[in-house]
């Protein structure tokens, strides 16, 4: 476990690690608006993200849910005591409208059971796999704008 | 077709309109390689889109080559005269190995039959589909670093 990082991972810290560690983060003005045992879930305002129709940028689009996965996993990492590191090997988004707000990207955390065998797995290996899905928030609650899912390995 | 831009497109106008239109493409410091009816190169330092490993953000690996493809149907539209717009509406990356020196995504151009069909079909309905595809070099060239699909709709 890092010396630098507490096993309990809030969502300004999150923003903080972010910021520091990965300098696009800052341009897109991300922050973490929820990091709690259910969700993670980022957000950034449409102006340093628009494209050429003031909507929201695909890059960003595809950039704020492999973040919201990236972290939702590097928190089930810190949480269990772990300083190993993510990286996406597959992503696939589909866009259903275009985002013409606040981008608000939502992940879902794994259950307990699937915690708990990736991690048995990562101690076991050094190495494990996840599935994860994220959504961007559209105009109805029930309809995300995009929807994404993606592979990340975890490395301790 | 737009009295702004003129049917050729060059990389360094190409750079310009980016940087203008989308303001996360400077932060990127992302600038058009070439430009071609055979290929849209963009390139990117690591610095601005480097992440907490040091290597290649995965949210640059994905805006990258998905920049690259919108912009090489932009060019195949601006080439025929059209004044249309184009957005991205599924995207597909895999990515093999981290990329720790410059970001360089390469699209191939469609083909002139391909380009043809395309057009025709957006003359006819105001609306047409392309899917294409862009890699991320890696070390190897013949190996890339990422590879990118997309599924682009062009409106006019």
């Amino acid at each position: 476990m890092s010396q630098l990082v507490p096993p309990s991972v809030s969502a300004r810290g999150l923003t903080i690690f972010l910021h520091e560690q990965i300098p696009l983060t800052r341009a897109m003005e991300l922050r973490a608006a929820e990091a709690s045992s259910e969700r993670l879930v980022l957000e950034a305002p449409l102006a340093p993200n628009r494209n050429h129709l003031g909507t929201a940028f695909g890059g960003s689009l595809q950039a704020l849910p492999t973040l919201a996965c990236y972290g939702a996993l590097w928190m089930t990492l810190r949480e269990a005591g772990l300083d190993g590191h993510v990286v996406v090997k597959r992503s696939h988004a589909t866009f259903h409208e275009p985002v013409s707000g606040k981008l608000r990207a939502v992940c879902e955390r794994p259950s307990a059971a699937e915690s708990a065998a990736f991690l048995s797995q990562l101690k076991r290996h050094g190495k494990a796999r996840m599935e994860l899905e994220a959504t961007v928030e559209g105009t109805a609650p029930d309809k995300p704008a995009v929807k994404f899912s993606g592979s990340f390995v975890a490395v301790i």
